[in-house]
């Protein structure tokens, strides 16, 4: 996104921040422990209010909330799906709340919900976008955050009656986990314009196949008639504070992730087909056995995948007819294969080696053999985030933390971030994920952190705004 | 059992028994291909009646006939569960029909029924014993040609109007597969003394708990008064004719498997359990792959069979929570290991080195590390079938298709003549299955061979009554 002279200047000049533009702020509220830290809002010294933030997570948190752990009213995990009457509900208190901070709300065809804040000048908004559905067995952060952060954002600005150069908004994606219609991001694919709307409303619920995401969209009134595309309602820019949902930063004592890209994946379903028999009168000879073939493919996938230095994992696997002494017949599992490399070349060559290394198991290692059918059922390429939104995020939490507490990261899972950033700079903003937690009820962050990832996104906005009025974007 | 000089003789005269025994027989009915056969019952040279046999078998497959696969009458599994509707229609035409050919009909406290044809001088009947029920997903043969088989040799004898020296029996043992009430042979292993009445009787359906095995035997009216117990209720001998449900018949082009014992057996439960995580976003050094560990071990479990001379197999695994970008937290599988040796030492090591391995696994090679629970629930020893019976099995089974299509053989499975070999002489007639299959809807073995082994299970109960008037057993 380098396309002047001056937007070359701006991304040096963003590595080396002006000292004179931290101030200290204080994260108002009361946290037990403030946690205080430095702004890099640059003549905006607006602070979030952490108290008011975590509360507002809480209290929205009531729609959905499942899979209690403990007697706090905190301790639950969260089982809002995309489209439910629990998201419908968290949908509402969105649009009136943004309403209410004097936002002009939109609705676009996937359900999107586009909330903008006025700014001195017309143009199309910098977004603060992430998602309010969450996984079956979610937690209290994942998605929810990032909404809430936009909220928060929207409210701070308000309170202290800061005008910003351009309208920002706070866009809730629909369906982000995918979880009950199974394609993730598939409404900020939609948008992006690399997923077809109608193929995105076909979407059957996995539950009940005659629930659409359309016919879904219409039932809880949020079937909208702005079209979902970015041509025709465009954002400037987006940005998302998420949970970093892995070990990294809680391991590195890093508060803020300068997230510069997103990883690529490759999700495959694997059949492995052997044959029945009596595991005593069955000698080795004569087996064709489907779980023993799919155990070593799975043992080997791991040493593949550690040799290309990428990620591989099964998380599903189903067997037939499943009896202590009847040797498998039949066996299905899924591999899910990552990589941060831009291009595919690692991903193609991890492909290449897990489907000779099964051929070869299937084959020979497998006593009578096996039929293996492999299947990739989903690809998404590496991201690379243009630089004007990295380092808007890079400056904001440079100041709000200082540089030691600042990691460049790649986001090892997907997000609505990755899909728009082929349309407009693009960052996140990643703080820690207590014990590397996510997609399950225990997943934590903690009340200051999370005010640490809101403020670093309001900053981040807030600078992208400034160098688009400079014209250095 | 070789208790006598004289008896000694005999064993080692059965091992070369005279030409002259044998007499050209022809197995009657409309088979399409008539098979031919040599009868090794001396001086009875009476032959089943082949189409009579396989008749019986498939109309009384019409109680539990399920899964079918073909177009023809015969194309469909069994689904013939203990106790249920479907078994007890088939007892009662069971019990019918020993009544019809003069027997004199008992049932125990565990519904085992004894149908006793009387002989010449009273005593302990010589007993041809199987079970009428099935897997839920089982075949026509397991089991049903053993009884079945009795049948055809009770209406024989009682054709050609041969009086045998002690009375005979055909005895139907109650659950012997354990689908329902979860313990195999149990009946047979109540009679014999090793399971104790009260807990066979407690025994819940896995599908509900509310019905026992009492219960059930009582709404069926099969809860009988005469005490299952060897002791009180004996049998002289226990002869069985069961498909192989293995290749080694097939594969050697034998006829009639000669079974000299049973494998041994333990049965484990495995349980893995890891940590829940995100699949993009937890790097290896951070995981505690539940799923990754139980692969490693199942392949593992394989290794240290194959050096052992050993099988060992896993029928069931199941994981939590189950997503595709879900690293596993918890994994559940079952390990079935088998060893003919009828001294434990060898199951013992294998064991040793499968716990020591799997432990190793778990500590080192599973990134974090997983905690390993196992759990035995199940052990067999092995079993050595006395001379007595084996000798008969297999002087019939070499006179029935010569010495070439015998064979020695160890069961793989376990049977009702395992439980009751430690009270008397026992031994089992194998005859093919069809590609080695087995507890499969589509189990076969074909008309000639179920008549072959009704033959030598008819001749065995001859030869053993022989021996027995002759004071040799």
């Amino acid at each position: 996104m380098l396309r002047s002279r001056s937007a070359a200047l701006a991304y040096s000049g963003a590595r080396a921040a002006p000292r004179s533009w931290a101030s200290r702020v204080i994260v108002r509220g009361d946290l037990g422990r403030r946690a205080r830290f430095l702004s890099a809002a640059a003549g905006n010294a607006v602070s979030v209010n952490a108290d008011r933030l975590n509360r507002t997570i809480h209290e929205t948190c009531r729609w959905g909330e499942a899979h209690r752990f403990g007697p706090d009213p905190t301790e639950t995990g969260m089982c809002r799906l995309a489209l439910t009457d629990s998201d419908a509900e968290a949908r509402r208190w969105f649009v009136d709340e943004m309403k209410a901070q004097g936002c002009k709300v939109s609705v676009d065809q996937m359900g999107n919900i586009f909330a903008v804040r006025k700014g001195r000048k017309e143009g199309a908004p910098t977004a603060m976008g992430s998602h309010l559905d969450t996984q079956p067995s979610g937690g209290r952060y994942d998605g929810i955050l990032g909404i809430i952060s936009g909220v928060e954002a929207v409210r701070t600005l308000n309170e202290h009656n800061i005008e910003t150069e351009y309208p920002v908004a706070v866009v809730n994606w629909t369906n982000e986990e995918g979880a009950r219609f199974p394609q993730s991001v598939v409404s900020s694919s939609v948008y992006a314009g690399s997923t077809p709307l109608a193929d995105a409303w076909a979407l059957a619920d996995i539950a009940d196949a005659s629930k659409t995401m359309k016919s879904e969209l219409e039932r809880i009134g949020f079937l909208g008639s702005v079209p979902c595309s970015f041509d025709a309602n465009p954002i400037a820019a987006h940005f998302e504070l998420h949970i970093e949902q892995g070990p990294i930063l809680e391991k590195a004592k890093a508060k803020v992730g300068v997230v510069t890209g997103g990883q690529g994946y490759r999700w495959y379903d694997v059949q492995v087909s052997g044959r029945a028999a009596h595991s005593g009168s069955t000698p080795f000879y004569s087996r064709s056995d489907a779980l023993l073939c799919a155990a070593r493919i799975i043992a080997k996938s791991n040493e593949i995948a550690k040799e290309h230095r990428a990620l591989a994992t099964t998380g599903i696997l189903t067997l037939e007819p499943g009896s202590t002494n009847v040797i498998p017949s039949s066996v299905r599992f899924t591999l899910d294969v990552r990589h941060p490399d831009i291009k595919p070349d690692t991903l193609d060559a991890v492909e290449r080696d897990l489907i000779d290394a099964t051929f070869e198991i299937a084959l020979k290692e497998s006593e009578l053999g096996c039929d293996v059918n492999w299947k990739r059922t989903s690809v998404a390429n590496a991201v690379q985030f243009p630089p004007a939104g990295v380092e808007c995020v890079k400056e904001a939490g440079v100041a709000v933390v200082g540089e030691k507490k600042v990691l460049e990261i790649v986001s090892g899972a997907g997000h609505d971030s990755c899909a728009v950033s082929y349309r407009c700079p693009t960052s996140m903003v990643f703080v820690p994920s207590k014990d590397g937690l996510s997609h399950n009820p225990r997943e934590y962050t903690s009340p200051e952190d999370c005010a640490i990832g809101a403020q670093v996104l309001l900053n981040a906005v807030l600078a992208y705004d400034r160098r688009r009025a400079a014209g250095l974007v």
